[in-house]
This record gives structure tokens, sequence and C-alpha cells, in this order.
């Protein structure tokens, strides 16, 4: 007997992605001799032909669940590889031709504050996407960094006043599966691209430091995302990569962004 | 025969509120000759007899959407009284003892700039929530405005600098149904309430004209909700009064926030 | 003097959008002699020229405000054309080669229920685009609407008993700005897409009526977007169209989905 | 000199509660001699006397990091175990009559497939919340759980046929900090009072296992409700117990809902 899904469909269409959404899973690494764990929400989807009603969604599943059984700690070094070794192993379940996998999660990041030196730890978004079309693989790397714009052009009008806000800077890299980008230096620019990085512990003496640094560099939320390009441009080669940053204006009740892109 | 709805459920435990959430229709009001619409998400709850199974659900909906026959916009002149209205209607349907409507929308004001006095429009958060009890009614009032924050003690560290962010505040009233409590009056003690009001339309003057305000007036979360607090206390009588300032710290990537009552 | 925002900036990049974003406001239409009053969230783009710093906020703010004044339900049959218009109003303000604006609402559509035929109104969420590029207008119009599917391999394997669940369809139809497709007709396409369509108020009969109409027609995730793109694809010509449904499993904790695309 | 949060407010005002809020950071627990990693977000609150301006805001900060530099791995079995040893810390560098910890995680359950007993991991949402008054401590601990509902009356009125959807079941249990409750056990509470439980893999006998199951127990949202209360009573001794069960009703937009409360 037919698996309904093996059937024709009413309307003998091509879809680009069929697949399942918000799925939580565990999924430990080992990186540089540290274990990270991350509950992420995974997005997972493949083509499906004219020709068939449906796709066998437990075997995207079972891609994922059966990685469990395998102690995948002692085995990858990042989501991306997570992300191919389901991609591979689905294939080895279901016929496809494209095929994706989107993992969000957080990154934790180890800081000392500016001035008195203590420990501190940031917590910044991260999602790595797994891109397998044919024979070839490639990725797209994203995080998302909060800090903060100061206004130049206030600055200037009003003898050293400004307006001053949150900002979050989306940093996105396209590129092949092995050129190694690792999140880290992703974070590491878009903090650098703010009128200052931003702290979860500040003590006295960093407050005023933060607070210096930012009337020090005044930026629009362009000069920002200019920032973050120009930064990438140096740093990652043979990507695509997109720049965002977005101001939670503290004189509006709306937000300002600023949306660029350089190739590499 | 008799409804499931109406048997005995397995364990005759009573339940205090059952009903429906996110419900979506559309509201007319006229007030002050001006017609105001809203599409607000609403939930209306009934408690539960120990001795029935279920409510009837379609009942509170009815008690909704019979509105819509009966060309609401020439008999209400606020949210509060739909509200009202819609709880009647329901009592007519179905028993209960305790009763409530909880209606999320939102509230547009006309405004001049500050110093150019050009024409903005400022959109503010609202619930109306309306609570009905054997025979009593009151109703709970609630307003969600954006300002800001500009933080005193680095402005006194610092020399003139400080850190500055955008804030919300929430400002809750609790009491009779009788009692008029007009919500753009909510919204203008809370605006008076931060460093600065915020503006739709800022050209450069108005620019100028809050950034200087803010420097001025440089408060603490803890500052605007004892301003929210304080000022309502003067205004509104015979209610109990909450009010929570949540500030989106421009140095720091999580929120800090006060809360604090007053019974007048 | 020059302004802030007219200097170099540091890195000459091109950026291909710079703008507000979150922007609340009022905007009323006049269609088929009906006032629809929106409350949206929008957003405003445009590019910026490697050579400026910066773009002037507060134009793009005043070319919406600026409509407030000039009594807009008189002059408005479509969101598209207030899209238009403001965009229209800022290419006298502002330089640009490209600029969008983005309009994020709801639609209430007056429906009967299937059996009982009484009044319901039904609550759909809708985006309005307009892009200017140079001499060109085009626009991107998307439907969001809630419906249901019923998977028929389980009811296959079941002996007539499977699982049903809430599903969300989202088109999104891409087209020149003169081509007229109207909201409701993608509502409508999109509604019969599903296993049913679903209603705001059900009674006893309508209730009967839409889990009979479940039963006869078990559809997949799949076979609702193929519907989506069928009935787009017979109905409005000369567009891109894309189709998304996405089903909230009753047996599972994440989503199914499935993405296509036509072009007509 | 006086810091700034010292000196006497303008209004003397004594606030409840003031802290932070939506702060991310890092967790470890050894339970049962297995580690998990929590990510949460917090917020951390204490009470403010009419006599002071504000609070020390990086103190409540540095309570949390501290326990970074501890190797806190080797010393909590608990997150409330973390949270009373960060308000102790706290109680050290500010003076306070009350305090609060809210840690919002996520906590992962190995489970097996129902019939084809394959490894699956379910994930599940968790607070646990931390309150110390004076010299007592107490706790809430909440778990939001995934499960569906079938509806009774449908089935009894369409010959075996009925609407099914996603439900979620949120329990809230108030209690003596030394009193252990497991939130497995809370878990289990909420997915055994479901028409069926929910699982992340299904193959296909495991989804004919979940449909048969559904249709042998159709329950109303008061009837999952109920559910949570009359197990939790007969598990739960000297305990508050907060019951809310919310159903995304399949032949609806909106969703309905039931909450009860029993003390044991």
């Amino acid at each position: 007997m037919k698996d309904t899904q093996d059937i024709p469909p009413e309307h003998p269409i091509t879809l680009e992605k069929v697949g399942i959404l918000n799925l939580k899973t565990l999924m430990k690494i080992d990186r540089h001799n540290q274990e990270f764990r991350h509950i992420p929400t995974i997005t997972i989807h493949i083509d499906l032909d004219e020709q068939k009603k449906g796709i066998h969604m437990s075997r995207l599943i079972e891609s994922v669940t059966e990685l469990l059984e395998e102690e995948v700690a002692r085995k990858h070094h990042s989501l991306e590889e997570i992300g191919k070794d389901i991609l591979e192993k689905l294939k080895q379940k279901h016929k496809f031709q494209k095929s994706g996998i989107i993992i969000d999660s957080e990154l934790p990041i180890y800081q000392k504050t500016p001035a008195s030196k203590k420990d501190t730890i940031e917590i910044h978004g991260i999602t790595v996407e797994v891109l397998h079309d044919g024979d070839t693989w490639s990725k797209v790397l994203t995080v998302s960094v909060t800090g903060n714009t100061v206004c130049p052009h206030a600055l200037s009008m009003n003898a050293g006043k400004t307006h001053i806000q949150r900002a979050r800077g989306i940093l996105r890299v396209e590129t092949d599966f092995n050129n190694e980008i690792p999140l880290e230096d992703m974070v590491e620019v878009v903090e650098r691209s703010f009128s200052s990085r931003v702290y979860t512990l500040l003590k006295s003496d960093d407050e005023s430091f933060v607070v210096s640094r930012m009337y020090e560099n005044p930026l629009f939320v362009e000069d920002v995302c200019r920032n973050m390009l120009a930064l990438s441009r140096d740093r990652f080669s043979s990507c695509t990569i997109h720049a965002t940053c977005i101001s939670n204006e503290s004189i509006h009740r709306h937000d300002v962004y600023a949306e660029g892109k350089v190739v590499t």
C-alpha cells in the first residue's frame, strides 16, 4: 500500500520548502575543549517534487533525535557541523534536491568589565543556517548584539548634550560551508561598531568609562551599519555580508534603522 | 438530551475563570462627538460551578457579535461601557456568579510638537477591564506610554555626561465602575513623570527642546515610578493605583524597573 | 553650516535601506463608501548615497503626519494609495533613488455563520508594501489568515480518526502598483485552501457543519499551500505569488510548514 | 560624598519592587549526577524605603556574576538553590526587607516514543521564583507544557467526529522553600491531564497510538484544568496550586481557557 504522502497531489506544483518549524531540542558541542550546550529552536526544510503529495515529516525529526543517541558532545565542534550532520543523515532517509536547517540559539561570552576588570558574562543571539543544494554546501551565520547609539547631530547642535539609546546590530554572513568564520569574531565586529559596547555588570568606574566613550564616539544608526560592513570587509573574506542596525530612539516612540551589504 | 457541558465533571472543582482569549473584533465608540474605532484583542471569563463539566463558550462570543448588529457607534461612549454591555448581555444567556472582560487596544492622541508646533499623532497602549461580581461592577484601566529616563547618578559623576534611554510607564487604576477616569488623563500623568515626554515628529528645534529638557530633569526609574504615583494620587480619587516604569538601559543588555502602589 | 547628515561618512558605503521602523499612526480610508480606520505599524526606508553620513529622518515622519492634516478620509481608497502618497510627498522633501513603505494592519470582514446564518466579524492580518525605484512603482500585498488542517495520512490509517489543528495561511502577491488585487479576494483564496475555514462565532449547528467539512476534506500543509497557489494562479494575473502554510500540529510541540511560488 | 541613590526622593513613597528585568546569564546545576546548563532570563527585585531615592542596581548584578566565578556546577542542585544563593549574597551587599528572583528557562526531558520506543527529547518551559521576606523563604514553581484537547461535545453530536487542537497547560505551585517539588513531577501532572500527551518524534505506529488515545479521552479545556488540579492535589502537599489550560481552537481564530486553584 502506498503512503498517502507518495500519491500525486491535486495540483502538481513543486514546493521550495516543506518541513518543520519551532522544533526545540538539545545540542552539545565541544569547542576549544569547552563544552557548550544549546537548547535551540530549529527549522528543517527540503523541496518537494510536483509528483508527490507530501514529505515524510518524521524522517526530518529522526535525523535530529538520532544524534542524541550518538553522544554528540564527542563529535561536533560547532553548530554548523551538527547542522550538516543532520542534513546528511536526512539524505539517507528522504530524497530531496535542496535542503536546509536553521538553528537559533544563544552564545555566552566571558568578558572583563572595562575599568574594574571584574568578570561578567554576555549572552548574544545567534542563528546558524546550513544549506545543501545538489553537491554544494553553504552556510549563513547571524549574530544579534546589543550596544548603543549617540546622536552626533544633536550633540553638535546642543553644546555637548544629545540623545542616547540602546541599539541592536545584526550581522549576517553568507559563505561556503568550509570558510571558517567564528561567531565570536562576528560579535566582536558588531560590538566595535557601536558608540560604545555595553556590559551586564558595570561598577561606578565602569559606568563612567562607558559614558565617556559614548560622548567621544557619537554615531548615527547609518554609521554603526557602515562600521559593521567596513570591519567585516577587512576580516571575513569570500563572503556576502549584510548588516542592520536598529536604534530604539529615546526621543521617539519608534525605532530608526539602516541596512547595507558588501561582498568580499 | 443534556448538553455535554451540563453533566457533572469527573473532578467537582469550582473554576474561577473559564472563557475566551485572544478574540479580535471591531468596536466603535462615540466620544466627545468624535468616532473612535478599535480592533481590540479581548478576553471574556466567567466562573464555573463544581457541578457543571463546561461553559457554553459560544454564548460569550454571541454577547460580542450581537453588539455589531446594534449599531454600536450610536450608543457607547467608552470601551468600559461596551464591556459592561457585553457582560449584561451575557448574564441573560449564561448563569454565573462572577464575570469579567479585558479589552486591549490603542488610543490615538493628537498633539503639537513642543517648539515648531506642528501636528503629530501619538498612539498609546490601553487596556480596559470590567469586572462583575454579584451586584457590583468595577473596572481596571491601564495605559502603557513611552518616554525616557536620564541617569542622575551618572550625570553627577561625569561632569554633565550621562546615559539616556527609552522607558515605558505602565499606570493601572482599579476603581468603581462609575468613577470616571479618562484614559487621556492617565496618559498625561505618565508623560509628565518621565525625564521628558517623547514625540513621533521632532523637527530640529523640537529635538533641541527635548534634549535640553532631558538634561534638566534627570530621573531614575524609581523617580519616574514615584512621579506617576504622586501625580495619580493628586488626580484620581477612590482608586487603587499601580505604577511600573521599565527602562531599556543604553549601557546594559537588560532593563531596570520599579513598581509601587498607592490607595486614594 | 552643513547639517551633520550631509557631511561625508567615515566609510563611503552605499546603504540600501535607511529609515524608520515600528512607527504607529492613524490612517483612514474610504472604500466602497465605507470608512475604514487603521492604526498600522509602519516602516519607511530610502537608500543612502555613499557620500552622505545620514538621512534626515524627520522628513520621513513629516510625510506621514502631514497627511493627517489633509483630511485623508476624503482622498484615499486603499492603504496602497496612502503609501504611494506618502512616498510622493517624501520625494519633494528628500532625495533618493529607491524608497519603500510597509504598512502592517488588520482587515475586518463581515461574514455569516455557515449554518445558523448569524452575523460574525473576522479580523485578518494584512501587510501592504509600496516600492518606488526611479520611475517605477510596485507593490507587495500580504494576508495572514487562520484555518485548519486535517491529516489525510492518519485518517486513512486509523479508520476515520485523525489529528486536526489550527493552521495559518500567508499569501503574498508582488505586482505592478496599478494591478488591482483586493485584499478581500486574497483572504478568500486562503480560506478556501484549508480543510475548513473557521469562524469567530459558531452555534452548535455551525460547529457540526465545520466538523463535517473537515473530515470530508483532509489536507496536508503541502496541500493547503498548493491550493493557495493554484487558486491564486487562476485569479491574480501578472503577479509573483508566494504561499506559506504553517500548521500548529496537535500531536507535536513543533509546527510543520510548506512554502511555494508561482508566477502568472 | 553621598551617592545619588541615597539622598531622599522628591516623593517619599515606599516602592514594592525595584530591580532588573530581562537579564540573560549562564547557570549550571548538578542534578542526580547529571549537569544541566541554563541560559535563563532573570528578574531580581528588592523593596525600596521611602527615604532613599534609588537602589544600587549593580549590586543585584554582582550577586549573579560572582556565582560564575565560584564554579557553580559543584555546588547547586536546582535553580531554586541558585536563586536563594543569589538573594543571600545580595543581602550582604544591599539592605532590603523583601526580595525576589524569577528565573525563566527550559527543561529537557528524555522520553521514549509510545509505540516504537525510540528516543526523543521534550523541552518544556519552566519558571522558578524564590521570595525572601524578613526571615522567611518561599518559592513559586511553574511549568508550561504542550498537549491537546478533543471536544467531547462535538464528538457526541457528530457520530465520532470532532475538533482537536494543540493546547498548553500551565501549572504553578507556591510553597515553602524547603518543600521539595520536582519540576519533572509537575510536567508529568500536566501531560497526564490532556486528551493525550504529545511527542517530538512520532513514527507511524506512534501516531496511531496518539490518535487513538485522543478519541478515547475527549476533554474540554475545563476538564484539563480540573485534571491538573486533581492530580496536583494528590501529589503536592502544603501548596497553593494554580492551573491554567489554553486551547488553540482549530475551528476558531481565538483561544479558549480555564483557570482554577486548590490549596493542599
